[in-house]
């Protein structure tokens, strides 16, 4: 069975080895002749939207998805004629537009920060009038690791806020005082079967993902699994799905969803039983899904801009690293690192020693 | 890093799918356009003593390593005189010939069944006169898997049993009566250290393996990490190594090493904190090795001949596979599965399935 993902990236490079033991193959669109997945299977060089290779993609491919969300819907509609496409475009198509989103958690009663629609200074004047600051603004469309996003501390900074948007289309968001953020990974089986994660807790910096520790028995884990079955249900969905949320003193609110294989979940190569690469696969081939236990104490920490030696990752004990063959640029993932012990000292003493190690060749 | 290895079937398919994360590219040199590892690198297709090919393969890669014992020891010692050739062709050398290899523990005095060598039917009736029934000839060389072996029952089947050797030289040895058949895998690396997964229990059937069970806490752990040492220490040894031992009430009899990665290992992917693979990888690459502890209850399943359908294997709970891309013929390895899982009544009704399911499809 082959494979097609839009998307040549780290993502896709983890889909494809987890997916050469389940016989796949791969056929993978990116523009890029260097991305890292490109190796893995037959590459179709060009944009994602060139009309030409994806009725190629369509042709050759048994099941098409994608490895990231600013693919254009469009295109996932045009290939979903010609063959599967998991997750489903309309899935796509809301996840990129942060109204839409967020319009379609409140259908689910789905909690979420306060928000309103921007289309101009004005509305943005006029929103701020009832959302608390701190408040986000952001674009409703293509924002990825922070990008697109204005934090907003008083009434004097609007002007200047929407002048950075240059007019895109925007929302704004008052500012979730959380605890934590978690989010939780789930599957679903095109003949119905869901599974989920346990949530993790994720820690980031300037917009960007740095460390997520798995949960194991989690408090909030039923009311995220209660959250993100909603979503699979009104979906329809197949595939793994991410759903960020915000703990606020054991409430959950709704930040946003990625309808893929997500960074947080990076550790489950190691840290579960069945990760989730594997078990986007078996989704989307509808095979039965596997276990998704955690396994012991477990973390991923990634590397962004820069890389310390492999040798330096791995001489802390219980270390798995994940290098994705990009060339180093400020502010770019280049690899992550898992670690899965059943000593808890142990786990944290690496943990502690790889974030260090991370930071400091942390260029963001 | 550019990694050679002679042979592409589904060791180096392994080693290159673990390779990946580490950063490793692969050149893979093996007469078949089929074989399942090429898609994952450089294809050199040609034969084994190509002195082109292996001239090629001497100058792209920095390391080569090779994935099974049939390769020719002039090959690599070609190769070594070009870049590094790990395990060292010394090791592959003693391994390709059971005379020899015999000879080798006795120097380390690790003990074998008695055994003599025979190059004519005089030399096998009169080894039987000193050697108990029942008793195995053996060819000296290129025996795997069963092959080249006939069994002794009585003095009146020697001359037919010499004949179906066809003259090649051989070496019988009685046989002993052992209780299990267990094997112990160790990795040392260049700069020394030396790392040892616990002993999996292996079940053959007409001389292919068809199950391996791990082994936690095994009694003869020790006795068997000792004779393995003694080995890597005596070749200067550098990769992974595996070594087949005889349980005869406690005490261990070896019966043969490979100098690769080892079917009966199969189950440290998803078993042990390091796969086989990855620890194989890293040891070759003077990388610190990673932890080989045990994850809970685990078993390995080969498929031998032809293949369930996927959905059926990973419809057994906590069951992962393993596919090949290798083509359906009569005995041969196709696949294997893996079980793993913390709850031991799981484990045992998963594995008795899971042998079930594998005989249901064995041809051989």
């Amino acid at each position: 069975m082959k494979i097609g993902i839009l998307g040549g990236g780290q993502l896709a490079r983890m889909l494809a080895l987890s997916g050469y033991s389940l016989g796949l193959e791969f056929i993978i669109l990116d523009p890029s002749k260097e991305a890292g997945a490109t190796g893995l299977g037959k590459h179709l060089q060009g944009q994602y939207d060139d009309p030409t290779l994806l009725a190629k993609l369509a042709e050759e491919a048994d099941v098409i998805t994608y490895e990231f969300e600013n693919v254009s819907a469009e295109a996932t509609r045009f290939l979903s004629q010609h063959t599967q496409v998991y997750p489903a475009p309309n899935a796509l198509s809301i996840a990129q537009d942060r109204l839409q989103e967020k319009n379609f958690f409140h259908q689910l009663n789905i909690p979420t920060a306060n928000f309103a629609t921007i289309a101009s200074l004005e509305d943005l004047q006029q929103a701020m009038t009832h959302i608390a600051y701190p408040a986000i603004l952001k674009s409703r469309r293509m924002g990825y690791d922070g990008k697109g996003q204005v934090v907003l501390k008083s009434s004097d900074q609007l002007a200047e806020a929407w002048d950075a948007m240059q007019g895109v289309a925007s929302i704004v968001e008052s500012f979730v005082p959380f605890q934590r953020e978690i989010s939780i990974i789930a599957a679903k089986r095109a003949s119905g079967e869901i599974v989920f994660y346990p949530v993790s807790e994720n820690i980031h910096s300037q917009g960007i993902l740095r460390v997520s520790e798995c949960c194991k028995n989690d408090g909030l884990q039923r009311q995220a699994e209660d959250y993100v079955v909603r979503i699979l249900t009104a979906l329809d969905y197949v595939g793994i799905i991410a759903l960020e949320l915000f703990d606020v003193n054991g409430k959950l609110f709704a930040n946003e969803f990625a309808p893929r294989v997500h960074n947080s979940g990076h550790w489950t190569i190691e840290g579960a039983e069945t990760s989730q690469f594997e078990n986007h696969l078996r989704a989307i081939t509808d095979l039965p899904l596997g276990s998704t236990e955690a396994r012991e104490h477990t973390a991923m920490v990634n590397f962004i801009g820069g890389l310390p030696l492999t040798e330096r990752i791995l001489g802390i004990p219980h270390t798995h690293i994940h290098l994705y063959d990009k060339a180093p640029r400020k502010g770019r993932k280049l690899a992550h690192a898992t670690i899965r012990t059943g000593d808890f000292a142990q786990y944290s003493q690496s943990l502690q020693r790889l974030k260090i190690l991370a930071e400091s060749t942390d260029d963001s």
